[in-house]
Parts: C-alpha cells; structure tokens; sequence
C-alpha cells in the first residue's frame, strides 16, 4: 500500500493495517518516507483516533523498530513505574531502590527534563559519576547486582518514537492521546518490565489539565498494556502544586536522601509509598512490605547500593553536603500575611528553568545546583516577612526566576484546605476512588 | 505567530488569521516553512474546513501571492467559465469565441490535461503554431485585438497552489472542499475575469459523484467569489457520460468547429449556449444573443480570429482536414443488441490516456491526433456488429484503449431515456432545479 493511501485510510476513520505500519516504520527510519506525509498520517490520526488492536499493532510495532529487552530468564518480578511529568516529582529515586529492597527487579528506562518538567536522568547525574549511559549488558548487570538499573534513552531503544515526536512537537500532534499512550508503553516495554504502575499527573503544572483527560490517558494506557500482555494500572495524582519541597536536580536528590532516611516532605514519602504498594500488590505480595523496608533503613542502604554500582559517588549520597550546591541562597519573603491557596506548578516550572536547572530547548546544559526549597505550600499559613522559599541560584536568571516564582503564589485571608495528593486509582477494570491497599 | 501555533489554530476549528496566512505563504514559497508543517496543516484543514472570511482570506493570498491580471481598463464585461473537469468537455473551446462575438471580454487561462479529463490548453495546441504561453502584454493585446485570449498557467500565477497541490496530492489531502474552492478561485479571480460561470460536474467521470458534493462546492466558490467582490453562479451538469461524440485533442477541435458551424452533437451545443446565456445574463444583458451570434457565423469567424491571433494556423480550423489525424480508424462493434444504459465516462477518460490522448502523469507528452468518436451513448439502441464507436489510434495502446472503451459500455433490453445534461443552476441566493433563461 502506498503511504498516501495509508493517510487516506486513517483520514476516513478505518483502522491501519498492523503489516502496513511495520512496513511504513521501517520505511520512515530508512529515510524512505518524506516527513510531509508521515505528519499528514499523525494529523489524520489526531481527528480520528486509534483504538484496540489497532493500537496495540501500532505500538508493538514502535516498540520492535529498535532494542528490546528482556529479563524473563533473571529471577524476580520485573517491575517499573512511570510518571508523565510534573515539578518536583524525584519520585523515581527513592522509589526505585524501594522496590529493589522489597526483592523487585526494576528495569528502568529514564529521560531528561525538557520544558518545565525534570528528567530523573538529570536527577540522577548530579551524583558525581553516576552514568546513565549503560550497555545492554551492564543494564543486565545492574539488575543482577543491585536489582535496579536506570538508565537514558538510547538511539537504539524505539528509534521511531524519537523521530515521530520531533516531528509531533513541530506540527501540533503533541495531544493525541492514542499517541502519547503508544509513545509511553512502546518505551517503558521494551525495557522488560512485566509489570507496570503509571502515575497519571493531573493539574496545572501536568501534561493533563483535567482528571478526565488524565483518566482517558490511563485507560488507553492500560489497555494497549493488556493487548500485549503486561499488567499495567495506574494512580491520577495532583499536579496543581509541585511534589515535595526541593525542585533542582540536586536538591531532589537531597529530598530523596530524607525520604529514603524515614524523614522528608510527607508527599512524596506517601507517593513513593503508595506506588509500591500497587507494585507489590500486582505482585501478588504484601503491600506492607514497602513501608517496612523504607522504614528499616533497607530502601536507603539498596539506594547506596544502586549508586555506587552505577559509578557513582557513594559518599555523596552518604553525606549530602558533597553533592553540587549553589554558591547562593535566598530567601523568597512573603509579601503578605494569609494563607497560600495556589502554587502554580508551571510557574514554578518555569522559574526553575529560568535559574537553569532545567531546559527550554532539548539542547541546553543543566546546572545539577541550582532551583528552589520551597517553605510554603498550599494551605500554609504565612506572616509577611517570612521565607516563602529559598531560592539556590549561580546568579544566572536569579531576579527573573524569584519573580516568577512570587507570583506562583496565590492567596486567600481564610485557611484553605491541603490539596488531595492521589484522586484514583485506574485498573482495566475501571476506575474508582483511590482507597489505599494497607 | 509560529507555524506550529497555526497548525494548531486550525485543529481547535479556530479561523486562521489573514496576516498569518499571508506570512505563511510568503516563507512557503521562500522554502522558510517545512513541507510537514504544511501538510499537518493541511490534513487540519482537511477536517475543520474554512469559511466565511477566513477562506476569503486564504483565497486572495494564495492568488496575490503571485501575479494578478487587471483589464478594467479594458472597455466590455470581463467573463470567464470554469469547468471542474470531465470527459469530452470541450466546452471552453466553442465558448470563448462565442462570449466575444457577443462583445465580452474573455482573459481565461486554463490547464492541461491529467489524469482521465482532457484539458483546454492540449486541445488548442493541437492547432499548428496556437502559443498558449503568452507575456503579461501578449494575453493584453489578445484582449483588446479579438477579445479573447486563451493562456496557460505560468510560474508567476498563484504559485502557492503548485506547491500546495503537490503537497496535497501525496498527503490525501486533495478532497477538501474549501481547498478545491481555493485553488479554483485564486487561479479564475487571478486572470481579472469580473464575472465567473462554474460548470460543476457531476457523476462517474468528474471528481464530485454526487449531486450534494457538486452543490456544496459551487456554494463554496460562489461565496468565495462575492466574497472578493466577483459576481458567480454555478450550473450543475452531467457527467455520468462523456460530454459530445468526440474525445482526444484534435478530435475535440472538429466537434469544437461543428458546433460553432451550427450543428455538431445536441448535448455540446446546448452546454456551450446555457452557459453562455447565463454570462450575458450576469451582465444584465439579452441572452438570446448567444444563439443568435452562433447561428449567424459569428462566433466560427471568431474563432479563426482567435486562433490566427494566437499563432495558430488559420487554414487548419478553416478547412479541418488540415488537422492532425491518427493513422488509423478503427470501429469498435456492438457486442449485442440492445440500448446503452450506460458509457462509464471514467472508463473513457482512462482508455484515452492509454491510446495517448491525455497524461497519466504531468511529465507525459500527449498525442494530439488519436482518441475515440462516440457513435451510441446513453439511450441509443443498437444493434449487434454495429459501430459503437471508432477508435482513431497510433497503435500504441490500441488493444487495451478499445478494451477499456468496450467495458464503459453497459446495457439494456429496456428502452433507456436520454440522461438530463443540466441538473440546477446554483447562484448566491440558493441552489434551483434548472431552468432555460430564454
């Protein structure tokens, strides 16, 4: 079939042929289908969908245009999680390394932060030496080692994917969700996980602006993770506010250090949690067993463990004070008295980039020191005067950065009730209110 | 505003802003703007449409986007016809002398042939020596000497819509019906007509099937045209079946020449009048004229002015044995007895390219001599071994074109009435069953 009839058959709502698309996949990395046509066919497939076994061809077939991975023969369930993005969200970190103490295998597949959103890449980078770039073997060896291997993107995992998203991003076929849906899974099963927790983010500074877009998103998800052959469900969380309180590569690092120490901001202690209870229920073990090994000190030992078998510098995260630090900090002063009734995820997104802890454009540097701690969350009470936040900063952006930060703030004279932190739970049996497992 | 912020304009079904579009058209033709931007574009459009004032506006950029045409100097009424395309259609040719011997003024350029429908610039050519490649001055001084000039497109007329059909053409993104519109009227409002008759054809042989499809598209254009402050109207007409008893170049001149020396088949004569009429009409004038300009010879001595003024030979159209002849004529026989129900007129079209007449891609070189003379259309009765048609061939293609021609033919025991030649005459107040002006 030529490629203008495969656009003309999506364009009259028929489903594309699963042959079609592994011949057209392997045509377009060939360089033999012109990217006029190939944005044609992802404009066509914005107005009108893709759905059930459609899909699923659609995605194993991105999938198997590049590496895959499998683990079945390593003992263990292998088992990932992924979040589609939001501010201060360094979950990954001390989740990770919690599933490996609670005897999980977690093959895990990262990228960077681009726009307001981190990477847990650039997170986890800010650890001197820690590499990201593995070969296939020494992804394998991590997870025989340590049980947790995280590692980047490679030019060879879903080379499709990479090509079709830079063209999505110019062309205005970002907000597909059959796309984004195949754009996720494709990646996150090719690395070999069995089983699989997505973290649908909902809010101001998420992908996903409203609980039902999210929902759809997490449905499709689980869907095309059935049709073939994992176990996928997912949580809805809040991304109005960031997660937790350091936003900065380092500073994550530093948040994640006192959650995995028992201690840190109670959100992301109870997102990290929460996530791997739903992991080792869909496990079949007992969800307790999370909480037991953060609690024992076993996840931040496994975290050590991870670290220095990744090349990384061990007594960095054994002593926080040798990870990169800002040459200034600052304080953000409140301007009022009154309690915080919003702090716009985005904008705090926005100012971190600004001081340069994240990128506009895919091809900037990020500095691992620098971003913000913020004090005051939604729902704190604040006297004018007080530190909002502080601001870690090299110089670079640093008024620009403040301001936008300030006016992230919104404020109300009455209290105002802390924000939800997890809204449902979505299965492939539906969804439901989020009630917790133990 | 960026191209991506366009195209995204248009998937949310807003308006696309005149001085963006301008913009837009400017750097696609200076190569700044990326075919697989103008193609996800275009694939937005494909299902969001254009109307109102934005597809105005889409229309005078793509035509200003190149050279225009303005004779109001010119003394008389500036008219045109467009004809979406069909089989057989020579229309163009007996109508333009025709418009001028009834004292209007006729700039009209037109198109070659592609595809299975002939075009009006491959049958003059086979005229010896007529130039359809005229200068700016040369179409003028046609103008003002005989008062019709028959030009071809050039690089400088709406180049925009070269490279917006091409890109159209392998994205499936031709059956729009505000982008057919555009294309149409850019290139018609371009050549300074102030008055347009649009001959949209219906049926097996032309690109709208059905009635509804032709409606939409002549109310589209006629908008469109008030809209740039040009009067149009639109008939709805046949083409289920091949228009006259002549297809091929040459061939279409002769039946071009019988109808302007008063005879020549019922259903090209009655066209070429209506439409006529409904133009004199438009400029508030007696539409009688038309019949009365071609019975008296006017219109043929036009025609040779026409042609002579062109560069063509004079004694070629004077005496039609001088035209180029195929060497040789072969009947296609009746395979039964039995009345015509049917003669596929996209069947025709195809079996003319095959013998050469017309192209199957643009580079194609066409054979002026060689093409089919209708004997049975729809209605006729005959009987077995009688000649449906002759076949006017150069053997190349010969079996396969009679074989093609042979299967567009269908048949019924039962008497069969002729079909209708014109449905409804389509005007800026509304769509009407049709009904003679005079």
């Amino acid at each position: 079939m030529r490629v203008v009839d495969l656009i003309e058959l999506k364009r009259d709502g028929k489903a594309l042929p699963r042959a079609e698309v592994r011949g057209l996949f392997r045509a377009f990395l060939a360089g033999e289908v012109e990217d006029y046509q190939l944005s044609a066919l992802l404009m066509a497939i914005f107005f009108r969908g893709m759905e059930g076994e459609e899909l699923v061809g659609w995605t194993e077939e991105m999938m198997r245009s590049g590496d895959t991975f499998d683990f079945s023969h390593l003992p263990g369930h292998k088992v990932d999680k992924h979040s589609t993005g939001g501010v201060g969200d360094k979950v990954s970190l001390p989740l990770a390394p919690l599933l490996g103490a609670c005897g999980l295998v977690v093959p895990m597949i990262s990228g960077r932060g681009l726009g307001h959103t981190g990477g847990t890449l650039d997170k986890l980078e800010s650890v001197a030496g820690f590499n990201t770039q593995q070969s296939a073997e020494g992804f394998e060896r991590l997870l025989r080692e340590v049980g947790v291997g995280l590692i980047g993107q490679t030019p060879s995992i879903v080379p499709v994917d990479r090509k079709l998203y830079a063209l999505r991003d110019v062309t205005a076929t970002v907000p597909s969700v059959p796309l984004i849906a195949s754009s996720i899974m494709s990646k996150k099963l090719a690395e070999g996980s069995e089983r699989l927790v997505l973290d649908v983010k909902v809010g101001r500074g998420a992908f996903m602006r409203t609980r039902d877009d999210a929902r759809l998103l997490a449905q499709t998800c689980i869907r095309l993770g059935h049709g073939m052959g994992r176990d996928v469900r997912a949580l809805l969380t809040q991304m109005d506010q960031p997660l937790g309180v350091m936003v900065g590569n380092a500073l994550e690092v530093r948040e994640t250090l006192d959650v995995l120490r028992g201690a840190g901001p109670a959100d992301t202690r109870a997102l990290t949690l929460r996530l791997a209870e739903e992991l080792l229920a869909m496990c079949g073990l007992d969800p307790t067993l999370a909480r037991e090994r953060l609690d024992s000190g076993a996840a931040l030992a496994r975290f050590y463990d991870v670290v220095a078998a990744h090349g990384g510098d061990r007594r960095a995260v054994e002593d926080p004070r040798r990870l990169p630090t800002a040459p200034h900090r600052a304080p953000l002063l409140a301007p009022r008295d009154g309690y915080v009734s919003a702090l716009d995820a985005l904008k705090v997104g926005h100012a971190a980039v600004v001081l340069g802890a994240g990128r506009a454009v895919a091809s900037d540097a990020v500095d691992p020191r620098v971003g913000f701690e913020l004090v005051a969350k939604v729902g704190d009470r604040v006297a004018r005067g007080e530190p909002l936040a502080w601001v870690e900063h090299a110089e670079r952006g640093y008024e620009e950065a403040a301001a936008e930060l300030l006016s992230a703030y919104e404020w109300s004279d009455e209290p105002v009730p802390p924000p939800a932190l997890i809204y449902e739970r979505v299965t492939v049996d539906g969804a439901a209110p989020y009630a917790p497992l133990c």
